[in-house]
């Protein structure tokens, strides 16, 4: 009866401890890219419950035996697909403590340290992107749920809050909603609109500029266009690092066009928005200030394990009025003077995740937080030179932050007109290209279609990685391309 | 650069382990509901975010001053409030883990032992809970999303997709949509119906009956007024193990009524379902192999650390229809044998969250699972005969699982009949009751209304809960009624 006996939980505690150490010491051990078939992991794993305990240290073995090699490893230093993240130590060891307290921070008085902690530390990433005191803070899991959270409240707050009560079906007199974003956005906000009844063709994508930013023109007749047709405009998603080019859409002008329809600004900078501590990038975020709402994940690019997404609003009685519920039993004494988080969102449940991220901005400093994603920066700056000065690569978008978009281009500085055919060739060839690659183990990359072009992605943000690592996948790359280039390319 | 150095990383993991196992032996040494004001942390801490790095050392004693003493103990043997927890020891080494791997189970390839692991030990619990094989298991992060998923994925059924493209408005012909829930159920339900745009008056709450439970005969009448209205209903939310009273909706009658009326039926078992894997305790989940989808939630009553819900749903392929979304960048080669669980969800991001699961299903074992849970149903049936034999207390609900709903009442068993303004006292009476126990720091009840009535609520939990903590629980509420009626009562 009861737990696990405390003797036995230090002794396996400090036996888990060691284990990460070492396996943190040299994640290259492994291959980046977990090499299991599918199915390998279930048919290893029995198919019923045990019905009797087992020991912890059969646990810990099977975990290594048939866990691990279904890992993909993001702490590889060669791990450059989507957005390469960390869980830095103070990270995890902050994660651990969490998970001990084991507390809900659905209400202040459920843990007041756990509300308080996030008050603070969400105030302390503001400070440091250099945002103003007009934002509120509420940590969310994941960016698809602050993203959902700001289209809601968007939608309540066009709606004058009767959709909260009556809903958006059977009014004979209300138009069809529609937001606006760009055809680089990320899913999330796809999603949100299909969630919240808007749907599918509730979102309008604004066409991109030759650099892959909203076109702010081109968001102004599409509103424009979109009203005399009947619809409502509620809401622009803006982003400042978007999914496949880590793109910045022009903030400011599309500000101006949010205040003359009277639009909610949201800013998806969940990637890329903590490059704002760094004083020379703080531009990024330029126009930020005039938004209602933005989301920049600490899961993301700040060295903290996944969830963790920080969401600030600056109407924060919107969000209220839009997500409180208050039933008998939730009810306190103090929700005058205190923020309960569970009236700012979807979740009840809410994690201790603050504890994490104030670990983490400590044990780093600011100094040292701008260190780290300075030298990503710098490394993806050295790769994309290699890149651009390479007579079989080319560059096929700008680097902004820590992530490059090319491609292998034999034809590429030849003075040569690319035709239909060769582009597909390309498209086979780098395909190809990144197969291999990731086949290896020794390094990670993803893709993407930029116009029609199969795009390479390297995306620099582990905190283990070096220019030792990226200049290895270089030369992998340039091996691989010689060696399939060869094989693959019609004569 | 880079990370934490791995020594250091040992010396306070093991710090931290340590420090873990101390806490856990003895959280009654603090109060269970921190004592701090509205504040206390806040003012505590800098106003600013550290310049310089700062050393784990400073990081974890400032910890212990400044956040131990806002943490509610959740772990406190005498919590009793809400819904008691456990983030049991095998939970807590399988959260360490997870942070240390650090992956996102967003795609299969992009771990696939999160992924098969997903499947093999959300079938274990399937299994054990006595639910067919037709159930596909996922996990969210909580209840509040597994309710809202199961809300969009209803709509998106009964509209045949179409809200999915189209979106609700605009439709000069789409009724107004509904669904039914008990006067009972949990607030998700009614913040789902905001999120997905039906709003609150989408939501009809079905009356109850005199245990608490959905009146089927009401919710057919319900519907069938609705319809002759002009909604469209389109599912039901039913409960097992309601939050107030842990009552049990009649379930088979409810399946038969969606199956007439083909209405999406989802039960919320998120406290409760866990009790089914007790054999005597299976009926709990009678008619619950008809529902559309149903949720249990491991973080309430299967010693998992805080946050893993576990939803089930017998139509993946409606769930897939309505979520999947898969950008360039996400588009792997695998997508046709394997689940990518991002395509039955809200949000992209995914912890690794069915490790922890995995570690404590094997580490108790079916067995000692059952025999916790009988404990605590057991130590909930002991306290319900000590409130059933006062003179001073009464009963104000059945107890069919691990929480009492109660009051001190001076007068029951007394043949005295009970005036409004003896109600009236009584509440007053108990809510001071309440407050003066919780302030006290060796208990921590919560409340709700029961048909008026102010009531005191008893859930047992935790897994270090014992019978003498209930008990001396037993003796508080005594000792503080007789002080408290003796300085209240009106004369």
């Amino acid at each position: 009866m009861g737990d696990m006996e405390l003797d036995e939980f230090r002794k396996y505690g400090h036996q888990v401890i060691d284990w990460i150490a070492d396996y943190l010491a040299h994640p290259e051990r492994y291959p980046v890219m977990s090499q299991v078939e599918p199915g390998w992991i279930r048919k290893n794993l029995p198919e019923n419950p045990p019905e009797e305990p087992e020991s912890m240290n059969v646990i810990l073995k099977d975990m290594e035996q048939y866990i691990l090699p279904g890992i993909t490893h993001w702490n590889h230093p060669a791990f450059f697909a989507y957005f390469a993240i960390s869980g830095s130590g103070p990270g995890i060891l902050g994660e651990l403590l969490s998970a001990a307290f084991n507390v809900n921070a659905m209400l202040w008085k459920t843990s007041p340290a756990a509300t308080e902690l996030e008050e603070v530390v969400l105030d302390w990433l503001r400070q440091m992107m250099g945002l103003s005191d007009s934002f509120i803070g509420i940590i969310n899991d994941t960016a698809s749920v602050s993203t959902l959270c700001a289209m809601v409240a968007a939608r309540e707050a066009i709606t004058d809050f009767k959709t909260r009560s009556h809903g958006l079906t059977g009014h004979s007199k209300l138009p069809r909603l529609r937001l606006y974003t760009s055809e680089q956005a990320h899913s999330s906000v796809e999603k949100a609109a299909i969630v919240i009844g808007i749907g599918k063709e509730g979102v309008r994508k604004v066409s991109i500029d030759d650099e892959f930013r909203m076109d702010a023109e081109a968001l102004k007749i599409a509103i424009k266009e979109d009203i005399s047709n009947g619809w409502r405009p509620f809401s622009v998603v803006a982003t400042v690092g978007t999914t496949s080019t880590t793109s910045i859409d022009p903030i400011m002008k599309i500000a101006d066009i949010c205040d003359e329809y009277k639009l909610w600004l949201h800013v998806d900078a969940a990637y890329a928005g903590t490059a704002a501590i760094i004083p020379e990038m703080r531009y990024v975020l330029d126009g930020c200030e005039r938004a209602d709402s933005i989301v920049v994940n600490p899961h993301k690019w700040l060295f903290a394990p996944i969830d963790i997404s920080a969401f600030y609003c600056r109407k924060p009685d919107i969000l209220r009025r839009t997500f409180s519920l208050v039933p008998e039993y939730l009810k306190t004494n103090e929700e005058n003077v205190v923020h309960n988080y569970m009236d700012y969102g979807i979740q009840l449940g809410r994690r201790f995740r603050a504890l994490k991220l104030w670990m983490i901005i400590r044990y780093f400093g600011k100094i040292g937080i701008i260190n780290r994603l300075s030298e990503h920066i710098s490394m993806a700056r050295e790769f994309t030179s290699w890149v651009d000065d390479s007579s079989n690569f080319e560059r096929l978008a700008p680097v902004p932050f820590s992530v490059v978009c090319f491609r292998a281009n034999p034809w590429v500085r030849k003075g040569r007109l690319i035709r239909n055919e060769d582009e597909e060739y390309l498209n086979t060839l780098n395909e190809k290209l990144l197969n291999e690659i990731n086949a290896t183990g020794q390094t990670y990359l993803s893709h993407t279609y930029l116009r029609g072009k199969f795009t390479l992605r390297l995306a620099i943000g582990n905190i283990r990685t070096t220019r030792e690592e990226v200049k290895k996948t270089w030369d992998l790359l340039q091996q691989y391309f010689v060696k399939l280039d060869k094989q693959l390319r019609p004569r």
